[in-house]
């Protein structure tokens, strides 16, 4: 079977809604997840910004099932698949590959700290042997100010000698440039992928030859980091750039997931969508004015975004 | 339904055996709790030294079904039900309380870092109230270098507050006397009980009013932590912490999972035991028989252990 052509540009780690008795909210997410394609964004769903972990294997088959149900392209889907098991990461990422998903975005097992990486190399093989299907291809996702467990240049190099078409790239969530860097020249003339995890660093990695990026913030302030990915050959590009950089610094101020969904919640008129899953706990009133304060100071919108 | 008494003593985070496939091995699981059994030790199994993040809800389950089925008494079981998602941690714990379970382990959700006591108190007052059973008595476990997100005396007294008869005590596996015995001073007096994450600290934990402990090498110097357990009285009581500290640090000197499936193995002349899952790796020969050596040399034996 054929691949379909490599998914790049600006993708959204999709917050998941949820109801008042905590439990995914999929009309919900269906609407969001359109309009981020109506924006010209791809899915990462089930990355850190949507509380991925915080959802069962069951939950998290149940929620993408229902977004291919409602028509939208697999083509443009990265969803996370990476657990600490590697029967659960089989089981995501076997559903994700039959599914027609152009990637799919792996944690590494991130439980035990200070692993070797011949034991992340044993992970990430043993799931690429499990779903033996030769359109997987896998992007690993470095995130360690929450994993703590992270990936190396080692562990690339090993992965992308062994598996060379199925390693396709990464997430690099360090927020170190020199880090993307490292792993742009090392690994970028393979074709190996690297999307920062952060739009504050998407011009810096296009100047540099890489693909795109998965942020947080593509949420909401999805068409303004899309058109910088489209843009950035263009003169007025550091200019986009700063203006991204303010909305996101006034989006995090605070813990940036609840912040999301509230902003979500405000500009389609659906508060209840501020709902987060313990261990998170929603914003306070005063800071969520605050975070939609300081948005409206900087003339953000939300375009053609409506409630559920 | 009437509660079954306290689970006190030394229990054994139960190491899980895999299969040349990384399967759960039931037969292999069977014979080591009945041997742990016999020797008087409690069963923590799905802990950290279970390699319980390693396997998916569905196994653990699996597990804990063959173990019951296999006539081992849930009045000796304390499983590890904690998981990163409510979902799963309520479908865990579920099943370990309607099993009969004395008790039930919970790490706290342990993805998102430096989250606060308010969002650890909803997941698990949340766990409390979905699983609706008078019977359930949970135990928290505090774990920071691995976890890294840990339990304060704050969240413990909030969670004693609104659900006394449930939230029953806690394993610490700070490895920080200093750390256990400022909960022994805050809560030991309301029948709170602390269990230490390792023998070495079992005799200091004893003399304090605690509970016992869980822990790694319980799974191979079983009896003689059982016997300073019933013994912490008696003159000697210095002497027996003294001779598990030394077997303690032959065994720990590498890494602790892989090397304790090597003395089963070992010892049950049954060396497919020292099979783990990725992210973990064997020990090399060089370090087993370096681990090995050192145990012949202090007397260590695991009598009564055969091959399954």
């Amino acid at each position: 079977m054929s691949k379909t052509p490599r998914i790049k540009g600006v993708l959204s780690p999709v917050v998941t809604p949820f109801d008042n008795d905590l439990n995914p909210d999929t009309a919900r997410f269906i609407n969001h997840c359109k309009w981020l394609i109506s924006q010209g964004c791809g899915l990462a769903a089930f990355g850190t910004n949507s509380e991925a972990n915080s959802l069962s294997v069951n939950e998290r088959m149940a929620l993408l099932d229902a977004i291919l149900a409602a028509g939208i392209d697999p083509a443009r889907m990265m969803p996370g698949t990476g657990c600490c098991s590697i029967s659960d990461s089989v089981r995501l990422t076997e559903h994700a590959v039959k599914a027609g998903c152009a990637g799919a975005l792996m944690l590494p097992p991130f439980y035990y700290k200070g692993v070797s990486d011949e034991g992340l190399y044993r992970n990430y093989s043993e799931i690429i042997e499990r779903v033996g299907d030769d359109r997987l291809r896998i992007y690993l996702y470095h995130i360690p100010p929450v994993a703590v467990v992270g990936i190396t240049t080692g562990l690339v190099e090993r992965l992308l000698k062994d598996y060379p078409g199925t390693v396709a790239g990464m997430k690099d969530s360090s927020g170190d440039w020199i880090n993307s860097k490292k792993f742009l020249d090392a690994f970028g003339s393979t074709g190996f992928d690297v999307f920062v995890g952060s739009e504050s660093l998407l011009l810096a990695n296009m100047r540099s030859g890489g693909a795109g990026c998965i942020s947080a913030t593509a949420n909401v302030n999805t068409a303004a980091i899309v058109k910088l990915y489209e843009e950035w050959k263009n003169a007025d590009a550091d200019a986009q750039q700063e203006a991204l950089n303010a909305v996101r610094k006034v989006t995090g101020q605070y813990v940036m997931i609840p912040a999301l969904k509230r902003i979500v919640g405000h500009y389609s008129k659906d508060p209840d969508w501020s709902t987060v899953r313990p261990p998170l706990v929603e914003l306070t009133d005063e800071q969520a004015t605050k975070v939609l304060d300081g948005l409206r100071a900087l003339g953000f919108t939300m375009p053609g975004l409506a409630a559920a």
